[in-house]
């Protein structure tokens, strides 16, 4: 296995695939390619580790005969991925921001449809209707790995989860979750014959959301950050519940109150003390 | 009571006033004027009905009509704050973004000395160490405003409370809240006068969350983003706690995992079920 790049080295601002990757941050060209940025060498690595398909590696020239250089070059062998040994100019054209990162990649994205949501024991998923912040995205799949759920449901009209933004709030938890993407219509057909439970947050639902049931397979459905769950989605609930608020502030941040009814959920499903 | 504003009709990008509110997005000229910006129309309400010092108003020509508007004149009439009626395109340079709110107000800033911090009883107050992200720091205040705390002690080299990015993220908790600013060396003798708990999350703690005792008064200590709490603020807790991971994730957004302890904080402070 080859510990060094066979890469190209690319000096020249106005280079095709520098155009390219650069264009990966609109989502017109994300949908075109079907290819989506993932920042950073660890990001990279965990990647290419569960399976997504990398089709091109950005990296600066002074990462070549690093330790994690080597690394990621020996992980990228044999892959098929084209690699390009950058300038920090050219990194930073990729990356639209100062002081990007050493590593870019350009991986296929992977969306599912609602056939890949199953009742199988444990199932935990959450269902976001209207979320607008990719950041809020980012963070919720980050939690929903750290609790072991199985992904996301994004209903209607919700911002890119493929976006550099909400990749990078993920913090690599983007490849461990599945992302299923469908209309309001469609998830409320397709709900009548999900047989698991179905809770969502609401601010006028007047159970606290200590006092429920949350055995899986199970859905926590969450709504848009200034409206909430819209009626027809909180019709398609088993049990709607509330977050107390007690102090001034009338709603919580959607990646915290998501967070805080994630860690709810798997509450009675693991041992109080570590190993 | 006056109904319409007395204000200052400005139009061009180079008026002296809008250079100096637009300066604000930078940190040196908040420190060296005392003041920060406020976006919306509820935030600028909310931080005039809760007692800051509203000392510039902006606000586009179209709000003079509409009852907001209204309501906002007769709020601020007798405050002794300057109100400047804008055009859209100054009111973009203030905000510097596209589609800014249609109200922008300064207020003098209220930074807090530990002595603020007092063991009162229910006190909870959360220190913040080395916290780098703006988004995060005002999250945290939103929800330590949703569970009734005090306030925030920001020790060592962190993201400003004042910026725009910080309040944006509040949600209005700013003006609830305490800010209270330190050096590590100043809170670590400070600490040992203080009577009430310390808690702290570290990944390398062995005790669970949701096992301790939260009783009042008592601060909850979380570390940076990227490196967590150092041992010497681990050092000055009672307790360090880890909130389980599950899953391959191995760390939560900062604003997430505070957001959980506060709400496991709080769990036995208030009855199960709302009015």
């Amino acid at each position: 296995m080859s510990d060094s790049f066979d890469a190209k080295p690319v000096s020249s601002l106005s280079n095709p695939a520098v155009k390219r990757l650069a264009g990966l941050h609109l989502k017109k060209n994300r949908e075109a390619s079907g290819l989506f940025l993932v920042e950073g060498l660890r990001a990279v690595i965990e990647g290419v580790e569960l399976g997504f398909h990398l089709d091109e590696l950005v990296f600066v020239e002074r990462l070549r005969d690093l330790p994690p250089g080597r690394r990621l070059a020996r992980l990228i062998a044999g892959t098929g991925a084209r690699a390009l040994e950058v300038t920090p100019e050219v990194m930073i054209k990729i990356a639209r921001r100062d002081n990007p990162q050493t590593v870019i990649g350009a991986f296929h994205r992977r969306d599912h449809g609602l056939d890949a949501v199953t009742p199988a024991p444990g199932a935990l998923w959450v269902v976001l209707e209207g979320i607008k912040d990719p950041g809020n995205l980012g963070t919720v799949l980050r939690t929903l790995d750290a609790v072991g759920g199985d992904g996301v449901v994004l209903v209607g009209d919700t911002c890119d989860p493929w976006s550099v933004e909400a990749v990078r709030a993920t913090m690599g938890s983007l490849f461990v979750n599945r992302i299923v993407r469908t209309t309001k219509a469609g998830f409320l057909d397709w709900r009548r014959d999900w047989t698991g439970r179905v809770v969502g947050t609401a601010l006028t639902a007047a159970v606290d959301y200590r006092t429920v049931d949350y055995r899986p397979p199970m859905l926590v459905m969450m709504g848009n950050e200034q409206s909430g769950l819209p009626p027809e989605m909180v019709a398609a609930c088993d049990q709607t519940v509330k977050i107390p608020m007690l102090g001034r502030a009338d709603s919580l941040n959607l990646a915290v109150s998501t967070g805080i009814m994630l860690y709810e959920v798997v509450r009675g499903r693991h041992p109080l003390r570590e190993a």
